[in-house]
């Protein structure tokens, strides 16, 4: 079956589905000879034929593990795109009986970190190397230059260093779109948090359009206006620009545009909530990422939101409570304002998360490191990762983004129209949970004093929790039932 | 060391912090003769003389284990009170070598559901008997009468019940605050979620506060009697209570209320997050109590905020942005309405969260029945709890408690006073994240249709997710790069 028998080639991959495909295509593009496995044959012919279609690249197909991996030329790198899971340590099993000290397995997929850091020590103790490599950017990112996010073994990663350095996504002023991420399960908790960001770009931008559409009125033609000038500012992104064209899609099973035959169900994968939940164990506020969760899960209601809509709606509450004039012009404006300012605080609480999680593992993460590997390939790919690059190498250990000089004064500059944005909705009984979260999150950072005094009483009143004072150093308990119930004020 | 020789005790303690000793005083008043130990010997001495102080209690206390567990009769039943995780499985090792078959052993703590389920399996395995009970009520619940939520062992509870009947909370019209809550950890589940309620409740009283006082610019005093006036209508509770008695404490260390001298830190001691955590498993939305728990983390980050606000206000942000003349009374109705609909808000999150547990674990738990034993003896006890047993009552099958009936109707009346409240703190740069995110909550569940069919769609551009239709059933695909890329609109 192989197509070269005396040249071994450079790296193997195994998993077929389309981002295996599109990967070991994208790779073999680059002049890295590969092999290419999958237990169902048949998706390896067809990507053979793929190779051969899409210009004769050195791609050379394999129906048995024994001879994929002994076409590879020591040490051997192979990188597996399956399910995450069990189908991982199926394929773990059946490939390394044939490997070799010193050769590397790469789990591509998106694995919670704990399983690859387990598959690291297994692996090492059989002398072999491991990879957890976040691939993000999608079947074209996959294709034709996705963000790399490589975390394990750092000797494994020079092995693979020459390929990444090429496959990855090429951008101009800062390189390609991979780093050594670091040890352990690095590399997958990146991409993890990546994907929560994610989430939260994508709820921001629903409700942007939420607003837009159902306060402003705005037609599938204007939305696709506003987003493609949009696009050519601070917002400039992949999600803004497929959002753009989503707008002017027509539907091709009926009149009108697709957009709106669209089920307002959506579905999930798993990363979001892990996200949350790792927020929720490293004490880091992350409630625009948790908002958008929520959404999702809200979203999936659907009929129990129909009957409550009707349940609401008999008793005076409408989805609009009003119809109240609206400035298109400078709603669209403001909601670009409040979009940016909720984006901000976003990736603050992402960025925080993936430092909090840095220090526990003793990692030694480089937040602007990370921005820069996501300014090109990967879903959430914007010039406004540069901005955030930029802060971090202004100040690698800045405490939040938002205290950054650049993106205060943004947040400065912006704090007003989100505010009226969110009121509006707020007022016409619209929901607008992720921008509310990002601007509650705001306030509540830049809070000097909050109310949780009254919270730490009431734990001490109860509780005897203890708790300190502002003028004295200590921890303190008051015996506040027998004061309160012994005397009045 | 026993002062009884012939007559066994009915039950025994172990574990005499403050809870332990309260509830084993608790248990003793009733009429149950109780063995008591612990492995500090002090502390036993120290709960003997309490219970002799305390009316000639019948406590025994005992140094070693062994007579400890011999002084009880059989079937032995002896409740733990120590820290969750190690201690309760020291104590257990501790315990069971001198436990015969039949025998059960209760842990009062607040542990991890699951941990309960492994060791109920274990101790099945040694002809042993197993009870998780969430207990509730802090120090003075478990003296007086707490809320108990027993889970495991039907056998178990069977054999104590007569004693938890007698030593949990008694509501006038409703009965013992305790029920056999169901099968294997649902008893730390459920207390846990009640944790997560408390949570929520105690962040939405902070921020009701907050709002009154900084823009309100209410005193101390006037809290108080503003709060003690709520005490007597729907927002009748334990944490209104305490709340207005706390604005009454004088600081006995200088100046002023205590109140004011409270650092603005809090803490937690892990209930909260293993809430939010689970709602995100179970693809449950719980919003406000999230907000809690975040609320919690930044007011942890005291300096980065003093920080953060000298930052913003030398941008011209202040803590509060204008001086605006408020007519006092109405703020106080207005916030009154806003912390009502915002608490049926989390408890609707609560419940849902529960019920959705139960499904997944079989526990056929009764959502109506737990709120009647939450309405005593816990920290959330409150009146606003029998309308949720009615609810429930009405339709144990309600979807979402915002659609019953009267709750409904309630939501209704209060929801432009809700608005009102939330928009003005976000006009005057504070933060209400709890009552926001509940209001998010209420207007997300009743919108028949929300903007997520634009993130499905995003979904399937990138990702190749696939959506479902408004109008044609099935799972579609479109190519939306190659369409949008191919033509204008």
């Amino acid at each position: 079956m192989a197509a070269h028998s005396s040249n071994l080639s450079r790296i193997g991959l195994a998993g077929l589905a389309v981002m295996g495909q599109n990967l070991a295509l994208n790779i073999a593009e680059k002049g890295f000879p590969i092999s290419v496995y999958n237990r169902t044959t048949s998706k390896v012919d067809e990507t053979v034929k793929r190779a051969k279609r899409e210009g004769n690249l050195p791609l050379f197909g394999f129906h048995d593990p024994e001879s994929f991996v002994n076409s590879i030329q020591k040490p051997r790198v192979i990188i597996m795109l399956v399910k995450a899971g069990a189908p991982v340590d199926q394929t773990i099993n059946t490939l390394s009986v044939y490997l070799e000290k010193g050769d590397c397995i790469i789990d591509g997929g998106n694995e919670w970190y704990e399983n690859t850091e387990r598959r690291e020590k297994a692996m090492a103790e059989l002398g072999l190397l491991y990879l957890g490599m976040g691939v993000s950017g999608g079947e074209e990112g996959a294709r034709h230059g996705p963000s790399l996010m490589p975390g394990g073994s750092f000797e494994a990663y020079k092995n693979i260093e020459d390929i990444v350095l090429k496959v990855a996504a090429q951008v101009l002023d800062s390189g390609p779109c991979v780093t050594y991420i670091g040890k352990g399960g690095s590399g997958n908790f990146v991409k993890m948090v990546h994907n929560g960001i994610e989430y939260g770009d994508m709820q921001l931008i629903a409700e942007a359009y939420d607003v837009l559409k159902s306060v402003g009125k705005l037609s599938n033609e204007e939305l696709h206006h506003v987003f493609s000038e949009w696009n050519k500012g601070e917002l400039l992104s992949f999600l803004i620009e497929i959002t753009a064209d989503i707008y002017g899609i027509k539907d091709d099973k009926g009149d009108g545009y697709l957009v709106d035959k669209v089920l307002d169900k959506t579905g999930m994968k798993g990363t979001g909530k892990w996200t949350v939940q790792q927020a929720a164990d490293l004490s880091v506020a992350a409630p625009t990422i948790a908002s958008s969760l929520d959404a999702r899960f809200l979203s999936g209601l659907k009929e129990e939101r129909v009957e409550a809509a009707k349940i609401f709606k008999a008793g005076g509450l409408g989805d609009i409570l009003t119809d109240q004039v609206v400035n298109k012009e400078r709603l669209i404006d403001d909601v670009r304002q409040a979009l940016y300012g909720s984006k901000i605080c976003s990736y603050a609480q992402g960025m925080n998360l993936i430092r909090a999680k840095s220090i526990e593992k003793g990692w030694d993460l480089k937040l602007g490191e990370l921005a820069r590997i996501w300014k090109g390939g990967c879903i959430i790919r914007a010039v406004f990762l540069d901005r955030i690059k930029q802060a971090y190498d202004r100040n690698p250990d800045l405490a939040n983004l938002l205290v950054d000089p650049e993106f205060a004064k943004e947040m400065i500059e912006r704090q007003s129209a989100w505010r009226r944005v969110v009121c509006l909705a707020i007022n016409l009984g619209i929901s607008t949970p992720g921008m509310s979260a990002s601007l509650a999150y705001f306030d509540t950072y830049r809070r000097a004093r909050l109310p949780a005094n009254l919270v730490q009483a009431q734990r001490d009143y109860f509780g005897a929790h203890t708790y300190e004072r502002t003028d004295i150093r200590g921890a303190f308990h008051t015996k506040w039932f027998k004061i309160a119930k012994g005397s009045k004020i």
